[in-house]
C-alpha cells in the first residue's frame, strides 16, 4: 500500500517540477491522506527539495508511520514538540532550511492568518499557489479505491433496504437518520459519509435539509440521502418514497419527471463528455416537465475521499469526464410547503464498450409506497 | 430573541469603530450564528457603513430571516442568484458600493484564495484583520446561553448514565459510541456535540481516539467522552471506568492522580485567575504523582456554540477567567499499550461568593467498576 502513496507523491513531485516549484506543502486533510494514508489530525506533507516530510502535532497511534528511521518509500515523520505549533509553519521553516527558494501552498485551504505565519517563518521563501493539483490527481480512481467505494455503496444500500422493511409512520426524521447511521456501522462502515438526510412531508426534496422532529405521516413524500465511509472512501445514495397505500397523482407526475431527469443524467456519463453537458441534459428534462424553476446549481459531483469533490456537474463547469471518475447524479425538485423528490446515485464513468457507467448504488428507483 | 442578536451586532459595531474600521465581514460559521441566529450554510454577515446585510447562497428554510423588507433590528438578507458565487465576495462588493474605504475580515477563517477574490472584487477597499473580535464577544455567556448548556450537560449525563446500566463487556467501542449518540437524541439533544469517544483497554485515555472495533474486555479501563448539542450550545463530559469486579492497584493509583489533578483544576476556576494558572496547577499534581511526561498541551478550553472555543487553558495562554465563562477541565494520562484515565467536566466560572464554579456535568467521578 505504501508503494501506492509513494507513486502518488512522485506524480505530484513531477507536476511541481514541471510548474517550476522546488517544493510544495499539502495541508488539506483529504489531500494529505491521499498522499500518505491515515495521518494524525492536522498533519501536513512537505514535498521538499531534499526530502518528503510529514509534519504532525501529535504522534500517530498506529503504524506504519512512526518516529524513527524512515523506510525508503515513506516520508520522514516530524512531530512537533509542545503545544500550539502549526505544522504548516514548521514545514515552511524546514523547506527554507533545505534551501527551497519557492514553496507552492494550497491557497484554497490555508487561511490568511496561517499563510502570514508561514511567510514570517520563512521570509526568503517565495510562496506560490499549488492550486487544486492534488484534487486533480484524485479525480481518476484506481481499482482499490473503486473497490472501497463499491463496498461503501453496498453498505448504504443495505442500511436503506433494512429501514424500508420497518415501520416508518410516526417516527421522527431524526430517529430514522440515526437508525440508518447505526445500521451503516453495524454492517461494517467506518461511519456515515455525511449527516444523513431524512426529509418528510413538506421537507421532502429540500436541499440541505437536516433531520428534525417532524414525524412521518401517511401521504408524505419521504426523501432519504445517506452515505457510507469505508476505509476513507465514500459513496452516497438518495431515494424518495411515498408513505401510504398509493401516491397521489401530483406525486406520480413529479416523481416521473425527476426519474426521467436522473436517468438522462446517468446515461450521459461517458468518457469525454463535458461536465456541463451532464448537468444540461438533466435540467432540460425537468424544465420540459414544467419544473425548471428554482433548481439547484449542481446536478452532481465527484466522490472519493470526500463526499463532495471534483468534478462538479454544473452549468459553468469546465472539463470533461474520464473513465474511472466516480460521480453522483442527484437532481431534485422541492415544492415549498408540499414536499419534493430527489433521486441520487453514485456511478463510475466507464467506456461505452465496457457497458457504460457502473452503478454503485442499486436500491430500486421504482416509486415505492410504504 | 432578535433583540439579543441586534445587541451583539451593535457591540461589534462599536468595537470596529473604535478600531478604526468602517465595515466588517464575519464569515466564521459559529460567529455568524452568534450574531444572527440560525442562517443558511455558508452565509456571511456584513456590518456595513450603511447597513447590515446577511449574504447567503441559498434561501433560509425557516423564519425569521426571509427575503423582503427587513425588520428594524434585523440585517437585510441578500441571497445570491445562481450557482457558485462566494457570499464573502458579494459582501465585499456591497461594502465597496456603500462607500467603505476599509473592510475588516476574519483572516483566521478566510482562505488565501477567498481573500484574493475579495480583493479583486473590491480593489479600492483596504482589507484589514478583524482578528478574534467575535470570539472575544462570545467568551462571556448570558443566562439564556448557559441555560442551553445546562440542558446539554443534563442530556450528556443522562445518556451516559443509561449506558452504564447496560452490559458493556463484549461490545465494540464503535457500537457504544453510536448507542450514546442515539440516546442523546432520544432525550432531546439536537445531536452529539462532537464524535463520541469510547476507548477501551490499551486505547483508554488516548487523546483524539476515534472508536474502533475493539471489544470491551474484563480488566479494561474504559474512557468515554461525549457531548450534547442543544440549540447550538454544547457541553461535554468525560469519565473513566474499570470493567470487572475491581480495579488493579496500578489502575487505582493512576485514577487517583488524574482525579486529584482534575479537582485541582476545577478548584482553580475563579474570576481573575489566569488561564495558564489553571493549566499549571493541574499539571503539577500529575507531575508530583509521577505522570508528568507526555501530557497533552491543553488542560481545558471554552465551550459554547463550538465544543472547542476560547479560552484555552494551556501553559502559554494569555488572559484571565471571567465570571460566566464556561470551560472544560479535562486532564488525562495515557500509558501506551496499557490504557489510561481521562476525567472531563464542563463548568461555568462563578464568583467565590456565589459558591464557586457551577458544575454542568454531574455524573459521579468516583471510580466505578462495571
Amino acid at each position: 500500500m505504501s508503494e501506492v502513496y509513494a507513486a502518488r507523491r512522485a506524480r505530484l513531485h513531477d507536476q511541481c517540477t514541471a510548474a517550476g516549484s522546488a517544493a510544495a506543502l499539502v495541508s488539506r486533510p483529504a489531500n494529505v491522506r491521499y498522499l500518505c494514508g491515515t495521518v494524525p489530525s492536522g498533519a501536513v506533507l512537505l514535498l521538499g527539495p531534499v526530502q518528503d516530510v510529514l509534519v504532525a502535532a501529535e504522534v500517530p497511534a498506529t503504524p506504519p508511520l512512526s518516529p524513527g528511521p524512515p523506510r525508503a518509500d515513506e516520508p520522514r515523520l516530524l512531530v512537533l514538540p509542545g503545544a500550539d505549533g502549526d505544522p504548516a509553519v514548521a514545514a515552511a521553516d524546514l523547506a527554507a532550511v533545505d534551501g527551497a527558494e519557492s514553496l507552492a501552498v494550497e491557497e484554497h485551504d490555508l487561511t490568511v492568518a496561517r499563510h502570514r505565519a508561514l511567510g514570517a517563518a520563512a521570509p526568503r521563501v517565495r510562496l506560490a499557489d499549488l492550486g487544486r493539483a492534488v484534487e486533480q490527481l484524485r479525480l481518476i480512481k484506481d481499482d482499490e479505491e473503486i473497490s472501497c467505494m463499491r463496498i461503501a455503496g453496498e453498505l448504504a444500500d443495505q442500511a436503506l433496504g433494512e429501514l424500508l422493511e420497518s415501520i416508518l409512520v410516526g417516527r421522527t426524521e431524526r430517529h430514522l437518520a440515526l437508525e440508518l447511521e447505526r445500521r451503516l456501522v453495524d454492517h461494517g462502515a467506518d461511519g456515515p459519509a455525511f449527516p444523513t438526510v431524512v426529509a418528510a412531508g413538506p421537507n421532502a426534496g429540500r436541499p440541505g435539509h437536516l433531520p428534525t422532529d417532524r414525524r412521518v405521516e401517511e401521504g408524505d413524500f419521504l426523501t432519504i440521502c445517506l452515505g457510507a465511509d469505508y476505509r476513507g472512501y465514500r459513496c452516497q445514495v438518495g431515494r424518495t418514497f411515498v408513505i401510504g397505500p398509493s401516491p397521489a397523482d401530483w406525486q406520480v407526475e413529479l416523481y416521473d419527471a425527476v426519474f426521467a431527469a436522473q436517468r438522462a443524467g446517468r446515461e450521459a456519463l461517458s468518457p469525454g463528455r463535458a461536465y456541463r453537458d451532464v448537468d444540461r441534459v438533466t435540467r432540460q428534462v425537468l424544465a420540459a416537465a414544467g419544473f425548471g424553476d428554482g433548481l439547484e446549481p449542481c446536478t452532481g459531483h465527484g466522490v472519493g475521499l470526500e463526499i463532495d469533490e471534483d468534478p462538479r456537474l454544473t452549468p459553468s463547469a469546465m472539463g470533461k469526464l474520464d473513465a474511472c471518475v466516480p460521480v453522483t447524479v442527484e437532481p431534485g425538485v422541492h415544492l415549498p410547503g408540499r414536499g419534493g423528490v430527489r433521486i441520487d446515485d453514485t456511478l463510475v464513468v466507464r467506456p461505452e464498450a465496457d457497458g457504460g457507467p457502473e452503478l454503485l448504488t442499486i436500491t430500486t428507483k421504482e416509486l415505492l409506497a410504504l
